[in-house]
């Protein structure tokens, strides 16, 4: 095994050996082999997924999806979070993933910026919904998943994403099958065809994120992923390698894919220690902007009338990707620094419902946000930024970060994580008490039903 | 709109002209507009497929994807081909498409080797079960459909298959939203919404070929294309370029996509005059060659002891493809020559079952395939072949064929193609009487209610 492990793999042998391993390193796994930080990182990612999932699940894409989805929707088996609807485990896991996701408010895996736990929590989920699986067998599979999602996802970037794959719902596919497959008890062979079956499903598009045609990509994954190891489970076969074979996942849609990051150090490193969780429903980058703006609030708010001007300076990646003061709905306001900055200093909020268009196209934040210039300062990281508030009078207000709220370096606390997920609660479903919720989460290593949580995602009616 | 399409697309234009122009066309094209020919050959394509999936509705691919959707499977209300079960309308449409592609016997588009119909009619009849569509509503669509299908496929080929796209899987979607999308009256932009839904779906791999896997590609283009449209009718948005904006399909999945393939004299051909019907299932390099043999067959079969030799000479895609002496199962024997050369020698037929496991492996093919030596000759055309048998006496028996049954030049005759569908169907579903589905067919473009067709295709209880 060692040798095949050092083994370059040419077209012609197929890399043979890719896929099997992954498969058997599922497959020999144990929930004891799992360290405490992983498994209490596993119930942070659900847990933050959950508030996500309660924020977005009146968003407009999940209503239509869970509408169309309804009419075709076999035995009602499985919950779907924050409504009363229940649906056939597919559907609901698609509309949970859709759910979690749709802000782009959920996890995210660095360097890959993967959204891990859309796709492979809502699958979970739903299938502990139709069977009893204790809550350390769900965790055990997610974080298996969530490894598979991740080490592909390494493998494959930056040039996946860079061409135009959805990251998050073309690795998202692979996660969902692993962790699937895991529960179910699948042989090294079926996982190998459950990875094979996910394979042909893999998908997703840059081009359709601003569209609600995203929440597809990210719902199809959740979805495919069950449908993968439910097929594997029958003898439904798939290919002997279908990620690293001449025409699998990583020569087709990578381009000098680096296998090792696949294989190498199974079982001893884990991609949920790079995991992290966003505080502000927006573009990642704008974040140490946010944090600046809140530590200025204070100060400029009495004298809003007299700025200037408002300097945001930054890593050339914040100008790249949020240098947009001309925005007019909600989803393109979460790339804006214009509008972050306005909303901070004028509500001193950053929270989802400042990001809806309402709030965009407020008389106050149009005319603030039309002072806030950005500017490119290499030195600066993509975690930090300075934010200069400068007053007719000449006197300037200055706030530095070094490392946003949120990133690897000063990661959300637990209670953070908490307060997020009453506030999405509140936001978008206000009718669910869900203290009952967080307690299940932090009680799932010790739970002999996981399924019995998603009850708790449900408003009563 | 002229100075548009000559206009170069850029990365920074995101091409914004290619999916409304495509949608604009499928909004206001007629059936009026359709020559005969076309509706013709419309009937032939679905002709064609129910012969197919009558022949794969009880392969174990199909058998267990129906089994596994059925657990989830929302109202019975559309036909599963040769079955009994009836599932809802995207089931359904996902295990006819795997029905009807499972062989790779389905129609073939040149130059992309797309299967066109196969993720097309089952969304459309699946559909047509839930309302409403006339014949001619329903031909219309279909031409439609595969219109756009093989115009992507057109824009990307070659690069798009060589890297390992399943092209049916990748482009079907496509074609089966824009099918669907007509159905259901859908405006310009809907219809781009409901291409953007499909880009989100696009998926298929190459290495799944040869496993059950691949199925899953061809069954979630159906599915997927009927999903893409519901929503979009629903209001559930896509970006404005889907499929040659930056990140869209082309400049994703293609390379250097030629967009001129995809607009240029729309509604002036049309990519049914490239679709063939294959007589044979197996590789289409082969045709010629079974072809020759059964030219061969009276005078050579009485004398088979004799047999010292048997030449085959071809292009040189032929050997590359199927020079395949020592193969083990019925599916790796359709990319045999050894094998296809043995069984009509023996048996006179080149049917689904002379590609059966079991005649694989019995003893007279091994001992006749033994014989059989593939040889390239550059200057035979792909479509022709010549095959020579050496007899122990050194005498010599040869037949030489330009054009393979099936191809272009040599198109199935109607009659052929009814014959391939009894054939099949007397394999796949012998209780079926074929007579009313083939005359309900070649009725369709004056039938009312298209959906009824499909009760035909089910088996007395």
């Amino acid at each position: 095994m060692a040798d095949q492990a050092r083994q370059q793999p040419t077209a012609d042998s197929g890399a043979a050996f890719v896929t099997p391993r992954l498969a058997e390193f599922l497959v020999r796994s144990r929930w004891d082999d799992l360290p405490d930080w992983l498994r209490h990182e596993a119930k942070r990612a659900l847990l933050n997924f959950f508030g996500t999932s309660l924020g977005g699940c009146r968003d407009a894409a999940t209503e239509r999806a869970t509408t169309v989805l309804a009419r075709f929707s076999g035995r009602p088996e499985a919950s779907v979070v924050g409504r009363s609807e229940r649906l056939d485990m597919l559907s609901a896991a698609f509309v949970n993933a859709v759910s979690g996701n749709v802000f782009d408010f959920d996890d995210t895996h660095h360097p890959t910026i993967i959204h891990p736990t859309a796709p492979i929590g809502p699958a979970l989920f739903a299938l502990a919904e139709t069977r009893k699986v204790s809550g350390a067998d769900l965790l055990h599979a997610f974080v298996l998943g969530v490894e598979v999602e991740c080490r592909l996802g390494n493998a494959v970037s930056p040039g996946h994403y860079k061409r135009g794959w959805h990251i998050t719902s073309t690795c998202g596919v692979f996660g969902a099958a692993a962790a699937v497959a895991k529960i179910l008890g699948l042989t090294t062979e079926q996982t190998v065809w459950a990875l094979g079956n996910a394979s042909a499903q893999s998908a997703g598009l840059v081009e359709t994120l601003g569209s609600m045609a995203k929440s597809i990509g990210v719902g199809n994954a959740a979805r495919g992923g069950i449908l993968a190891a439910l097929l594997a489970e029958t003898g439904f076969t798939g290919p002997a390698e279908p990620i690293a074979g001449p025409r699998g996942f990583t020569p087709v849609m990578g381009d000098n894919a680096d296998l090792n990051a696949i294989t190498g150090r199974l079982g001893e490193t884990w991609e949920l220690a790079s995991n992290t969780y966003k505080p502000y429903p927006c573009g990642v980058v704008l974040n140490p902007v946010i944090d600046a703006c809140f530590e200025l609030r204070d100060k400029v708010a009495p004298r809003r009338d007299e700025i200037a001007e408002i300097l945001v300076e930054g890593h050339p990646l914040l100008r790249e990707r949020a240098d947009r003061p001309n925005v007019v709905t909600g989803r393109e306001a979460q790339v804006s620094a214009q509008h972050s900055v306005a909303v901070v200093l004028i509500h001193n909020a950053a929270g989802v419902v400042e990001y809806s268009d309402a709030y965009v196209n407020s008389a106050d934040v149009l005319a603030l946000r039309s002072k806030v210039r950005v500017a490119e300062v290499p030195d600066i990281s993509v975690d930090g930024a300075r934010v200069t508030v400068r007053f007719a009078d000449g006197s300037t207000e200055t706030a530095t970060v070094a490392n946003a709220r949120g990133s690897l370096a000063r990661p959300l606390t637990d209670a953070e994580i908490e307060a997020k997920l009453r506030q999405l609660a509140r936001y978008g479903c206000p009718e669910l008490d869900p203290s009952p919720l967080i307690d299940a989460v932090w009680g799932l290593d010790r739970a002999s039903d996981a399924g019995a949580v998603m009850a708790l995602t449900r408003p009563a009616r």
